[in-house]
């Protein structure tokens, strides 16, 4: 507890960065503070009409009761307390990849640190899996950087590329809607944030002339660098085409972008004819005039998919192309965190070495596995659907990740209201929903949308029944809403 | 591998964020990255005057052998796979922490993000730990954040607070010798390095008129706001005497700096005489002008003391008298990289948390961390003693921590040698160690040190035999190396 009087320490709100003022992150802003208090409450007798907060606002899989993987979670154990190793419960392929894990660990143990550019044979078993999921694409190992989670490797890319003054401050592309870890980063290391809309009415997709005109508006104020794309979207959940890829990267050939590919949803894609395409692989098939050209890193993580493991911190990037020099500058960098979580680095090691055909642990991985995705994409058709019944709320089909992005119509009584309060209009809708229901979601302000827009980003994740609940809930709320503010 | 002409990339050395070029890490820099290159040539079979390569160069205990405390590794078992609290084999005490611990994750799995700040019912543990450890000062859970190893929870602080231009630009007091995350951190934020120099002839106290004159100079120059202490130190061991940390005290509340205590050695702590005591504690028992008045923040870890857990990435810190509105700003920086490795906050959880008399796992335990503490103290004295038998090399009691950072003298002939080469002359001199013995440590240079002596710093990890071995490896060179450049 503070006992100074405002103003008397060193360290004041006047005082401090003010780049750090400047980031905001609406995953766990405002509206999750809220929703943690009214938990609080609930938990101390408070009487509201609900019965539990249900946190549709972030990510996390298991939380929202999503079991992890049986497999893997044997083997972290076996890497914990090796003494399990001895325990005939435990599978011999589990065996076999905590021992290989454990040969790679200082000391035999998980509790020393790794290299800092990740356990080698981990970065050999990630290059393999990319080189088996391209379909045969080489992958070096000494391009793979473990990470602790993908966040950390989108921010040390930064890290790497932000500098300059005035007009010559690096701008960096970022797609509206995005994930505003991008945002944050990009507000704490002073860069420039340049803004490139997808389209709403095309179930999100990207139209390169929507680059062109962000990117030529942008070079008057800044020198623009790098174009970050998030595929599967965060929030909007859109898998671009195999087209689209193939246009941004000629964009960023054409108009010297290094590229920055988060594809952490990856395994999730459940829409009929959407696939994955990695940009790796599609820069690679479109020749050496690109895959020798274009500067790339892709980011891939343990926290979504059909693991769920957010709390490990797994995460690896790809560098394509970098610069020798600049590849030993991050590899500097990196050196001074000294290494990844180790047992994230694990983690990361069985996703890519998962069971094979023939492997005790196989069937039985196939089938958690399969289940997982499926139930996802079944609430993904399920959320869609319903929150296209409500009049006054849009849809866009959530062809991927695990989020949905509706746009929602806001009467203009509740928009000047908002106004008043000095609070972006979904906010307020937001807000009360959550007061009035105990659902939490994240306005869509938080993450970037059109000028004149609303939306919220609600997550895919509780149970089918739970999100039924929560979907019926919200469809009330809307038409409440908007007869209140009629 | 980089198929462009050298500079036709986006991002090249001369593009890059030139506050990254400035980032050194001794502990992983040159001379480890030719160890790590050895390592792999007598791998492949090359012939080499040594057998094997010894890493003396990173505080790292379990890679050099030192055993994890079986509780602690049961506990994270149970907590990976929570099938095992059926197990029999597994003491109560650890499945009853287990279940506490899951019972605070979401989805009661690990694999959950935790809340930024770090779970719950761990930070109410540290807080009472701290009680507990302090005589019962009070601890308020809400001033502890749970970061990914220490190192994370620095460079947020400083993160916070540098800013500003020119003779405003803020500084950063650091003791030199320092450990090398301090001046990275502060190059990659721009801040100005303040070096207050510890005193190597009274084994490395410091002297608070250094500190004056340290800043007085500063205060020409730049705008000095915090003052960052290492206790037990790292390179130099020493443990500071509680006088001596009542001084600092005294001097950051008189000069209005802000007091960063970097404590992740706290058990690490050997010689008669020395004892640790807490920046927190003596702050407190200082009274209210001090208590009321001096901004901290103390930082804790995972990866020193007993426990070794280097590769878990866990930590803490308590801040203290901090603004509310700029911990606000810190709890809202935090989120964006959503929270540290759950894994590394459950250990941190059984470190506060451990086994109490009277429970089963308790003997076991208490015998293990005697063992290994009892060990460490061994060759603190072993390493002091031994290094000081040789000619030209001078080595201060081994206080605490895990290093000896001994004076060697480097003969005119090798220092000129070495400035040809463009090297420190302590470089060439671990450089010529590790060619000829596989011995590698890191050169004084990497830490700092008053111009014109020269240091080493090795660690006092490896098993006692391989110690000794290393020890006598490090005289026979220094007479060889003093002979050769007579």
């Amino acid at each position: 507890m503070c006992a100074r009087g405002a103003g008397q320490q060193v360290l004041t709100i006047d005082t401090m960065n003010p780049t750090v003022k400047k980031v905001e992150y609406a995953v766990r802003g405002p509206i999750v503070q809220r929703a943690v208090q009214l938990e609080k409450e609930l938990r101390e007798g408070a009487k509201k009409p609900f019965a539990e907060v249900i946190k549709a606002n972030i990510g996390d899989a298991h939380a929202m009761g999503q079991q992890p993987i049986t497999f893997f979670r044997q083997v972290l154990a076996l890497c914990s307390y090796p003494e399990l190793l001895n325990d005939s419960t435990f599978p011999e392929d589990a065996k076999s990849r905590a021992r290989r894990i454990l040969q790679s660990c200082g000391g035999s143990s998980i509790g020393a640190y790794s290299a800092s550019q990740g356990i080698d044979c981990v970065r050999q078993d990630v290059a393999r899996y990319i080189e088996q999921r391209d379909g045969g694409i080489p992958c070096d190992p000494d391009n793979i950087y473990l990470t602790t989670g993908a966040s950390d490797g989108i921010v040390t890319m930064l890290k790497l590329l932000v500098c300059g003054e005035g007009k010559s401050r690096t701008g960096v592309m970022i797609s509206i809607p995005q994930y505003p870890l991008y945002s944050a980063a990009l507000a704490e290391l002073g860069a420039v944030q340049i803004n490139y809309y997808l389209n709403e009415e095309k179930c999100w997709s990207l139209d390169i002339s929507e680059l062109q005109r962000a990117l030529d508006e942008a070079r008057r104020h800044c020198n623009p660098r790098a174009l970050c794309i998030i595929n599967p979207g965060n929030p909007t959940g859109q898998v671009q085409s195999r087209q689209c890829i193939e246009d941004v990267i000629r964009f960023a050939a054409k108009e010297r972008l290094l590229l920055m590919a988060d594809e952490v949803y990856q395994d999730n894609v459940y829409a009929d004819g959407c696939k994955f395409h990695s940009f790796k692989k599609v820069l690679f098939e479109m020749g050496p005039e690109f895959s020798n050209n274009v500067e790339l890193a892709s980011f891939h993580s343990t926290s979504k998919c059909y693991m769920g493991e957010c709390g490990f911190r797994g995460g690896y990037m790809e560098i394509i192309n970098m610069d020798a020099e600049v590849k030993a500058q991050l590899t500097k960098l990196v050196s001074v965190r000294l290494c990844p979580p180790v047992p994230g680095q694990a983690l990361m090691d069985l996703v890519v070495n998962c069971p094979q055909p023939g492997e005790p642990s196989y069937n039985n991985f196939m089938k958690e596995r399969t289940a997982t995705l499926g139930v996802l994409a079944e609430k993904a058709k399920l959320t869609e659907q319903i929150l296209n019944t409500v009049p006054g709320i849009s849809c866009n089909p959530v062809q991927g990740a695990m989020y949905s992005f509706p746009r929602i119509t806001i009467p203009e009584k509740a928009i000047r209201e908002a106004k008043e309060k000095g609070q972006a209009p979904d906010m307020l809708y937001c807000m009360k929903l959550l007061e009035e229901t105990g659902i939490c979601l994240v306005p869509g302000s938080g993450f970037g949308q059109k000028e004149g827009t609303y939306h919220f980003r609600m997550t895919i994740l509780p149970a089918t029944d739970k999100l039924k609940i929560l979907l019926s809930k919200v469809k009330e709320f809307h038409q409440k809403f908007t007869q209140q503010y009629s």
